[in-house]
């Protein structure tokens, strides 16, 4: 039986499938509808066994998947998806050792999971103009143990980005199509860019935008989950869901190789020195 | 200007839209429909600039995505596309430091994105019944640097799993309802079990066959990836499309709390050691 | 300006978006939670123009669609939607002259949508067990002035359908596999059968129950509309949407040439020779 | 048995299910890629039945639905799908005696349906700029006995259309917002606006140029139709389908009040006259 530990994030299913997701600590407690449950009686338990609250009710011992936990996510707006987030995953190459900039921090959905996927030794700068709005992100990343690999600006992007020779991008912003100057400032030769808007008057903007300035692999696409009511003998899609969130747009930077037409975005700065360290010790991937 | 190295994955795009994805080895050329690249040329073009071959025809120089590698995987069989596998490393909980099986192997799609995100600190087992089915798995993630991170097993999983304890395990066969016991002797309690099957008669016949077994969090889902052409001005989604790849199906071990009943899955072996050990440095995600 | 008759369906959309759909006779008054309309008001206000509740509120007039007609539809139970069908119609060949049999009849959207598009000439004869089922369909019908083209049948279609020789038979039930051969008799050489049921067991279910029966042309498929949040400037997909209503299955009845194996559903009854003389007047499709 | 009778529509489906769709004419022969098959056996063969070529292939004899006569429209241009006209018969209420105004007429598989579904009363009036365009759907038509419901213009919709008082108007057009004003001067008050776009950027100019005119019933959407392989025990979507046709965008014409202002679209001539003349046998809906 593996046992959790503490400081461990658990997570306890009721049998009316509501999920409770915190942090394990000695001596706390863990107040639900349905009683009270002390953490010492969880990390008794074995991850997939059950424990008893002070009213008895059975609440099942799980580790969150990192589905759950993103959807778990404190939130003042809108979050992104898991949908959505496991594509840019593989669309924006997020892997061990990215610098990956994104405005705004929002929520810190998108935050969490580039944070935990550029682990170990890459690093994630998260932009917001004004900031208040992201003490509820830094919340949630400091209960996932995830806040060190990130570092906030409260820093209006308007006045360019603080970091140069990043490998991505993204703008989950209203005017994405005006910030597309200093993205490429920010980007190295060869970057992801990428943005998500939920309207279409949004993406005819962007894509608009892209004309003329040295961007290619335009790349625009909107993942739907269909999810299922899994009860066995009558399976079928639930009636109603989330049924859109937005839209996603990826695009590369592209670097002009004479040295006299010195494009936007070409930098020799600090983060291109820790970029080309770091490169040595990485996968081909 | 940030300069690919030896050994790096490359990709040049030529004015065609098409891709060649290889690794950069000095001295080689890269044969096109267009002429010939020679390797060095690569090396010494900045990302996202442009080389030009013997023909004089023109290619984009890239690092791929994660995505674009997993699309460009040389296969023998049906691989899982990015969009179910952006959402299954979210669902299954893929982070560094996870074991992990999956059973068949196929042409390595899956087991090349679990073994760059399980990485550093955790392990892949692929399996199939017969070896040379793996060969062409095995060349591909060599190729990516990351066959390090995986253990192939010739080994039909009829006669149960090698290991015990995992966190995960991904079934992509034809009846998965058939090793359901055998996937729980090798789960760790509350672990992941995940499946992916393209018909729903076997959506049927497995979530039937989960009932009075010890699993719960049954999760049924589809994703659908709908994209555009991108072309500024006349944005569309695309006239035909992949419209289907698979149903993928999640749950979660159970673990009777009651010593006296030792429930499959439990041991104490090699990989549960190694696996515990391994924790103490986990983030809590 | 073309001003509503006495009699007409008419529908009153307030500032808020409120439908309220209902025949118009001279005299009555129409109540609406922003003030009394009386029918008059709406008589005398051409088609596309605004009359005012006692309260003061503006009310748009227009002529409902028959999409908005059968969104209307009083319902007792789940009703069939719009975009079900408007395929249907068209995969049943639902046409002028036609004779279609449905069970169960439900609230009477499907009735309705058959009745208006066999008119003149044909007729729907619409199945449930129990009587009292069908008084809110009867109403709906009434209402709409399509009743004359519906029989209405309190009968156990476990006991056969009480017609043959029909164009077109389409059931609406949960165990539509246990009627497959009363359907067959009661289909002419050729007609059309068709189903809706929202689980995958029962399209599993069904299309076995398919396999040597008399039945060609299998064709299974799902209808979703995506609808859009219409606001110039801010067009996107709804957030939230009907996300699933079921699916649609149809086949062909197949007739053995040979006259020594008579098959189910030959029959040379009233319903038949009454189809053959309608035949004469029919347009080629 | 029920026979075909000459002049039917009939559909005749090889054992590799090619379909063919043709008018029966008594002394005439069927060319298939299996050898020949003279109409008089067709003539011969009950509906639901089989016919034998001269090489020994058996064909199934079926009398087409309406969505396969649409399907095997011969085109000169992309079609409308029977998907999307299941849906537009709903949304603009076509209905016997209902006239109806399309451009363009394009190879005429939406004339088709109107044609097919305003009869009887009811009358098609079809647009194109240039005659020879309208000629393969002038002989689609003919040969569905369906061309005396329809009229067809040659003629240049940008100096309005002939009609007035139309119940509906379907715009099919590259750019319909530039026909905004003819189709409001078309159409009676309340009367039913159409248009289908391929392009976001064409949604986003139509749904911008409705700002300021008199419409009101913004309805944007677009049908998704699923398609399963139906190998019973092997049920699954098609792995690539068509997966987009277009959005479809749907309005009302408001009408104002006042006499002294007279809007666009207001009439009483010869349409106007024909149209409520019809409206007295009309059924409710």
């Amino acid at each position: 039986m593996r046992l959790p530990k503490p400081g461990e994030i658990v997570m306890l299913v009721s049998a009316d499938r509501k999920r409770f997701i915190f942090a394990l600590r000695d001596g706390e407690q863990m107040h639900t509808h349905h009683g009270i449950v002390p953490h010492a009686d969880v990390l008794a338990c074995g991850y997939g066994g059950t424990v008893v609250s002070h009213t008895g009710a059975a609440f099942l011992v799980l580790r969150p998947s990192f589905e759950q936990i993103l959807l778990n996510t404190q939130r003042a707006t809108q979050i992104l998806y898991p949908k959505d987030i496991g594509l840019i995953l593989l669309k924006l190459n997020v892997v061990p050792g990215a610098l990956i900039a994104e405005c705004g921090t929002g929520s810190g959905a998108l935050t969490t999971a580039l944070a935990r996927y550029v682990s170990p030794g890459g690093r994630v700068f998260s932009y917001e103009a004004r900031e208040e709005a992201q003490s509820m992100a830094e919340r949630n990343l400091e209960r996932l143990g995830l806040d060190e690999a990130v570092t906030f600006h409260a820093h209006d992007i308007a006045a360019g980005f603080l970091e140069t020779d990043l490998d991505a991008l993204f703008l989950d912003v209203k005017e994405p199509w005006a910030y597309l100057d200093q993205a490429l400032a920010a980007l190295a030769g060869g970057g992801f860019l990428g943005a998500l808007v939920p309207t279409i008057n949004q993406v005819v903007a962007l894509t608009d935008a892209f004309v003329g300035r040295p961007l290619a692999e335009l790349d625009v696409c909107e993942v739907l989950l269909r999810q299922f009511r899994a009860v066995p003998g009558r399976v079928r899609p639930y009636d109603r869901l989330t049924a859109h969130t937005g839209y996603l747009i990826f695009a590369r930077k592209l670097e002009p190789n004479e040295p006299a037409t010195e494009p936007v975005g070409q930098s020799h700065g600090k983060a291109a020195r820790r970029s080309s360290e770091r490169r040595e010790t990485r996968h081909g991937a």
